[in-house]
């Protein structure tokens, strides 16, 4: 058994992590800490874990999560990066779920997060946990930084168009939508049903903090720099994030479906849907997988790309807990093999 | 394993049995049919259930579901009725979603579904398969008639109070709400997003059909006639049912919560929620949990019960495997573990 | 023209009441107050009135309010009573949209909303702004305590009930239903988007302020204490509200369909449907009416009405304008002509 | 007053034409047709409209249309061309809201609409009705075409671009999101709340009808050929749509802000935001307004525009209302002044 720590559990990350992990065959759920719920039964914050989730929100105690093995941060921006060091000292393993690893350049990371990075040298060692993409390197990490709901559906469906090179990397666009649960559990105005509800809107056009991690990771698979322009989106649902891709095709373009299909043979969780289809974010709605559909349209030069996840499972929770299986050595979908709620 | 045969798997409680039985570890699905859909994969029908289920719908072949085990009816009210016999006659199981078998009476059933019932006979042998009321009579069960989802909510709710004598029981009153989905999968104006969102509306106010069937399972509970007033409403979500029950107290009430405590101690599918909780419709959302809370404001003389399910699964397709698991002899939870979405 | 001030123009109430008065014929919008967004151009907050209003939000100023002719409250509770005095003295007239003056007894008040009244002296001379019930002293009153969202359903469904005698008032039921605008536009977790949307559920069962006072009204109109409990609920839409009444009949029960039609012949926002009917919240959906249906459901001994508003408008600054017309001698439905948006 | 007529009443834009002309101070509804409906009042079908609007649908009647100034077809595609010959020579004016007269080109219509043409000859005739682009001939026309609810978003938030000629024009994109009321008012499995609710997907990427519509009005605009990729989803909601525009700045960009404000200073109907504004449907729900923001993310050589519609109002009835006006000489915004409900 795994004996499982996790730091900032009353977002809707943390929520997710328990019910994967409560339900995980492998993982001894130790401790689960909260600051401003200390002392709360989870069950109490979150009913639908009755019967399933017995632990009580506590202080963060460095010796509890220390006798860990492995320690998930599903806490804000900032927090990881200053617990860290210390935990890796004692031997304990780290999946942050948080962007405080996802930048390889403390600068960049200075830029879109507003704040110093705290362990800058943690940068180099840390595998950016996108399995389909560092699978090796994830096995043998001590910190993995998981990455953003955005960048997941946006990379798994850019990955075989720019390893084959067969568009042109300098003009990429990602349209991107996004369920609200995106936002996170914290009291706002904007994400109120009142508001959110019945209504559409585009956002952070002038930039995103995920636009940097999504260019990384292009970058890193073509070994040169990419043009992107990311537009992320609200829609009013609460799970789920739909990439819409474009990308120009250069000469000798490929069949494209076939290059779909042979890039994600092997994967367990990337689903390439048949030729023609429109994958629905509600087939991915609690499940770990990543649908795509690959198109071209009237037979242009343009390729769009359909990409669908949950964005709070393998957008976030289900991909650390795909992480977690294979750092630890175990079957990579032990866990993870509930179906998607249709309706 | 447990040999399994759907009939009629297109709608929302065929793709919900589907979900369920998929990942049973004690069934082994034989077929689906469809007249309908004959040829079609299922998986093409319902993405989600891609890499999970390989069926593909067939025209009904009696001598196919003559080898299965059991036989679930997730058809429209009518055709059970039509099947039963032979099946049975052939050592097969049936387990009925639609309301065939639920009423005892042929006359009322024919008064409130409007057609001559096919097999009345078998009225009497069917048991109504609420786990909590029946349970020793669904384990020898041939014929089990699955109950409504808004008659599961209801009865649960009110079977404490009734058992224990403490209300008036010719003047309840059951407000009841459903999400869409309890409509089916049928195309219909009244059920398109653009009329049914955003909207809140009361519906056969002067009579539905789950009225009989509910007011028959109280009697049953209470050994003499009950008045019940029931209305049930659309609600803008896909799935759920929140029944608001009011019953008077009558001389010497007991203590509430102890009542239900009790009544539900050892069922594993009825929470009962601490004293002063609103269960939520999403903390059952694709579980087999029925919550409840009982209230009694300002310590007057009528009690609030309510109490939530997810329409299909404990309204439908779960409590239709949980019937299943206890005429097998299974433990009743097998492939019912699943945790509730939350968000 | 009326000249007219606003306080507190921030939330749901504050931006309907603008959009109602920005096309009202005979107003002219003076000041529009608020603390926290001064300085900040009110269609830069609520775009939808880009073109229609010019006003910035400024600070309150005693002077250009006095100025007035009517002020708006549409403020949290406990802040009108601070200044209506004053404002009141300088020959302003008052419509308080919230709660401050809707009970008549200071002593209720402080129990149900925790504050001691500043100003009990005006509770008396206060009129309660429901125009079905008290038309005539609206007219000539200085302060009008606008009802509350769930009150006004609630009461104008058991108005002619109570007043025609044929009922038990001792055991009424109200099981309301509301969407989250009710909630107000104000951070917090609970009606987030991803709490809310797709999920049911009751609150405040144990008691809601609203309670005192729709039992002050129906005593009003009966003379003599009643009994009524009141559940309301969360719905997962941005406006409207459900009201499902439940009375007993006594002896000698009249056609109530009659009864409704008579009570309400010379309302303009009173439509009692035809018999039979179940009115949708979004017929309502930004228009000032209450459509009502009345239902005897197997002709027993339980009278079902079935009473729906738009919170914002019938419930809050649509019965404001209405009372701001009735107290100036306009036709009453001046500037209240729009239909609601359907679908 | 104009003497106006509605063939097909019983669809979202004849409900929403009903909903603008009832209160249009200019016009006298004479005759409102369903072969479906006929019989019915209007405001059975739709109660919203109780009080405002007191016809019943009737079988058409050539003498009764033929007696109106002004016939709109709010119908399926194909039956406006089957009658505009006879009502235009009976001195009728059309204005048809289907797709009947949008494609100057009968065989791509064909193509598109598999259906041959009945009156290609009027085909030269007609004006497309998108006053921003063509309001003088529109004010001198006897047949209307009323632009699809994405063309309206598409072209307006890309003329000025065109015109400008500061963008490749072979490589437009219009990433296209819209409310499922888009759909129309007809029974099907697909807009289901059940089916639609909580979820996201893109549809009809290998070819939408309105993709020869919107190069046909792009290429008018810029009088050579374009290439542009569309591609439209459903997204949660009831109305609005949103369009996301992404151009390729040629050299010597403008400043783009300037341009948009430039091309639309004198449109009623286009509100080009400030500088960094995102635009949400919801703030033209009910409005016949395109909010349209531009966008030049980290001063790159994308330009993404923004454009958001009512896709009732501005992309059906309220700009057939604005074409009425212009055909007959009114004031363009006459009955079009309500404002965008929010929440």
């Amino acid at each position: 058994m795994i004996k499982v720590g996790i730091v900032g559990g009353t977002g809707y990350t943390g929520v997710e992590l328990l019910r994967l992990l409560a339900l995980h065959p492998q993982v001894q759920l130790e401790t689960i800490t909260s600051r401003g719920e200390a002392g709360l039964a989870v069950a109490e914050l979150f009913p639908n874990l009755r019967g399933h989730v017995d632990l009580v929100f506590s202080e963060p105690d460095p010796d509890r999560l220390a006798a860990c093995d492995l320690v998930f941060f599903a806490t804000p921006n900032g927090i990881a990066m200053g617990m860290a060091e210390q935990l890796l000292s004692r031997g304990v393993r780290i999946i942050d779920l948080a962007a405080d690893f996802r930048l390889r350049d403390p600068a960049l990371w200075q830029q879109w997060y507003g704040m110093e990075h705290a362990c800058p040298a943690l940068l180099e060692e840390a595998v950016y946990g996108l399995p389909e993409q560092n699978r090796a390197a994830i096995a043998g990490a001590r910190l993995v930084a998981n990455p953003g709901c955005y960048p997941t559906a946006v990379q798994l469906g850019f990955l075989p168009l720019l390893e084959s090179g067969c568009v042109d990397s300098s003009s990429l666009i990602a349209d991107c939508k996004s369920g609200v649960s995106g936002a996170g559990r914290k009291a706002s105005v904007g994400t109120l049903l009142a508001e959110a509800a019945d209504n559409f809107k585009a956002y952070a056009v002038p930039g995103h903090r995920h636009l940097p991690e999504i260019r990384q990771g292009l970058e890193a698979a073509t070994g040169h720099p990419v043009g992107l322009t990311f537009v992320p989106h609200l829609t009013p649902m609460i799970r789920g994030i739909h990439a819409t891709l474009y990308a120009r095709l250069e000469s000798d373009a490929p069949d494209l479906q076939s290059c779909f299909e042979a890039r994600y043979r092997d994967e367990s969780f990337v689903d390439v849907m048949p030729a023609g289809a429109h994958p629905e974010t509600r087939t991915v709605k609690g499940a770990n997988h990543c649908r795509i559909a690959v198109h071209r349209p009237g037979d242009g030069s343009t390729v769009v790309v359909l990409s669908v996840i949950d964005n709070l499972v393998k957008g976030a929770a289900g991909q650390a807990v795909q992480n977690m299986n294979i750092m630890f050595g175990l079957e990579e979908d032990t866990g993870l093999g509930s179906i998607a709620l249709v309706p």
